[in-house]
């Protein structure tokens, strides 16, 4: 590292930019990566300018630079390198504006998720993707790994919730990807690119994001135990090829509601085998519960039940916590096919058995999207064996036409795996679109694709 | 031309390549766009093998490609090169699968949209992408343009409807991009990028669209007659503001309305300055339709009904061919944010005015994409004052926040209109994906981006 040249990255950015022992709050994220080595420097970012010199100084310099929201991540693609420099967008945290009319907002990045819903609130409109760490990652974090959350199978992914973006490319040039409209066919549609690809092309330093009219009257939740995993992954396959179609439908183990309850008690009705849990909305929210348990029954129900209100997914909420403090702490974010639900179900069960370890499955079932989590003491042996089942795990999902992350993103975490779900072919032209925009591999290099 | 060459693609292809007469009928699509010359052959590909053969020779003989499914399109994306080689996809017109579990469908990119939505409708499911076209326009071509129609305030726009693609690139290799998950964080999003690219960074062979359980019961069409065009618009802005949300929401002004009448005359309502024409879907069709039309009281309409049924959706669709037979024949594609329609339509009328030509708006009034259709007769000159119009128009969308192309594509027809939309940064950006999918450049050169 360069210290004269680091004096003249501090000349532009004076005390945005740190260096000595104030980098320790940047340097990991929320996932068992552990950074290698300290970075040279932090830049905290206060405006599209901090961003476009820090990556022309990085440029020039060949410098490796990880980009950092909240730093909630859960797959290392946070973490700083040695030597590196960490751009943090924590302090660009300004809804500039709710554009009612048009149902968009302009955020910068470093805004946290539910701030931004609840801004949207007060215009009688609300932001969609919901990820379980609403209440601390950022927009910009929840863009950048294309986050997903319980509210998919109505809403779709924090993709489908971005219009427009404003980036930083690697040399330092800003570019505007997207439109305020809901059609665009100009141009190459480069939105969708930056959404999840989790620092590697370019910082996204604004976002103008889609809001949703706020459905009419009170949520509905609605509830089901199963003695039996697979019966309640058939009936979650029947609901989402039929109408009415849930807002959220999750699936929780029996080890995982009893963890969950054991963290915290909230009531959460004990499965024999698992529970689904979800809401509904809207003017028939009530009506639709009721055909959604009826089909919950007909696939063998054991109890069910719904109620006005939100306070049972809250418990859903409590899970990463509770599967943490229950040291089911090695998880995965597969996602398969909804309708090949059951069948990958069985396949961790078989698994489990076969390593002769404990594994909770917590499932935003309605999307397909699962997280298997591997009980692990925290010895870095242990957690290697654990790794290995979630391996086991990952290559099933794959086998079932599923995917690696479903929304946690490869990050450092998952990137020896991409070979599983891409061939030569496609990953060398996602590299060749990389290199196109980031020529000298300063963006995260090694991670995220 | 090297002849020589050509039989050596010939001697993969065999009757598959046509050349001589035989090529006439590949060389234009329906729009205005005149072809420079003959095409040295026309590849009907049956199969991703034959499709990767012709790119492989053209790169390698640096021959340009055109890329056509129906030859429907209305920007000129798809009229052949002098000297170049068609690609036409029209034979690979099989639906491979329709997986109701999983609400995909697997298709060839030649299968007529409308059929691809009967072949779901009898899995209780649909197809939500409808451009007016798509009784006639192809699968493939409507994600090449990224075809929005009717109902993308409801479901947004072709690209939302894509899960998964089979693409050739240029050097014959062939990608697979996305997931049959509705989740995937995993590596770059490539699918999107691809959708609406109008041949210019692959080919798509064969693509996973999304399909949507059919709504119950059935449609309710709703229409409301205003005297005053701009009241029409304010009552469009505060329907897709709030709650219920309609399938559909169509503006007609009145020359627009006369014209419809008189090609197929179907009891189409006469305004006096616009009419709003919409669908409303699902157990609270008849419900929603009459909140809807309360709002359009409330803005002023002067008339107001609904029915149930979709018939009168079906006199919209006849309005491309009505205004072309009205010599309204050119017209434009431009999309602004909603809340700016009232603002873009009073700017249109004021052009009309100045120009002293007749200018009828049509509109997918719901997602603010606007066609105003230009008087002319078929004169070049004359044609030439219609476009001027047409420019002023555009560059009126641009200043609202809006688009060139909102469904249509860029193709030949808006290539120079570009740099209206994109400053020099982001037009570099998206050139330089496009090089490094298609570094020799022989995709659809000159045209798209």
């Amino acid at each position: 590292m360069d210290e004269v040249s680091l004096d003249a990255l501090r000349s532009r950015l004076g005390g945005r930019l740190i260096t000595g022992e104030g980098v320790e709050p940047y340097v990991a994220d929320m996932s068992l990566a552990e950074p290698e080595g300290m970075p040279a420097g932090v830049v905290l970012a206060s405006s599209t300018e901090d961003v476009s010199a820090a990556l022309a100084w990085a440029d020039e310099h060949r410098t490796p630079v990880s980009v950092r929201g909240a730093g909630s991540g859960l797959s290392g693609g946070a973490v700083a390198y040695p030597g590196g420099l960490v751009v943090s967008l924590e302090a660009m945290d300004r809804v500039l504006e709710i554009d009612a009319a048009n149902r968009l907002a302009d955020v910068e990045p470093g805004v946290i998720t539910s701030e931004l819903d609840r801004a949207a609130q007060a215009h009688g409109l609300f932001f969609a993707p919901d990820p379980a760490s609403a209440h601390l990652s950022t927009v910009g974090g929840n863009i950048a790994t294309n986050a997903g959350g319980l509210r998919c199978i109505a809403h779709g992914t924090t993709a489908d919730a971005v219009a427009a973006l404003e980036v930083v490319l690697a040399d330092g040039s800003v570019i505007r990807t997207g439109a305020r409209t809901l059609k665009n066919s100009t141009g190459l549609n480069m939105t969708p690119l930056f959404v999840g690809s989790e620092g590697t092309l370019g910082v996204i330093t604004r976002a103008t994001v889609r809001l949703e009219p706020l459905p009419e009257g009170p949520p509905q939740t609605f509830m089901a135990s199963f003695d039996d995993l697979e019966a309640a992954g058939r009936a979650v396959t029947e609901i989402v090829s039929t109408s009415p179609r849930p807002e959220t439908l999750e699936m929780i183990d029996a080890v995982c509601a009893r963890l969950i309850e054991r963290f915290r008690p909230s009531g959460l009705p004990q499965p024999e085998a698992a529970l689904l849990l979800g809401q509904t909305v809207g003017p028939t929210a009530a009506r639709d519960a009721g055909i959604l348990l009826e089909t919950c029954r007909r696939h063998g129900a054991a109890e069910t039940g719904s109620q006005e209100g939100t306070a049972l997914m809250e418990a859903r909420r409590l899970a990463n916590g509770a599967l943490m403090a229950g040291r089911y702490a090695v998880h995965c974010d597969v996602g398969v096919p909804v309708a090949q639900l059951v069948e990958m179900i069985r396949g961790v069960q078989r698994i489990a058995e076969e390593s002769g370890r404990g594994v909770s499955i917590l499932a935003h079932a309605g999307d397909g999207n699962l997280h298997p989590a591997v009980e692990s003491d925290e010895t870095p042996e242990d957690r290697a064996r654990a790794e290995a089942v979630v391996d086991r795990i990952t290559e099933l999902a794959i086998e079932l036409g599923g995917v690696i992350s479903g929304e946690h993103g490869v990050g450092s975490a998952k990137h020896r795996e991409l070979p599983l779900q891409f061939d030569a072919a496609t990953l060398a032209a996602q590299r060749a679109v990389k290199a196109a925009l980031d020529p000298h591999g300063i963006l995260t290099p090694g991670r995220g694709i």
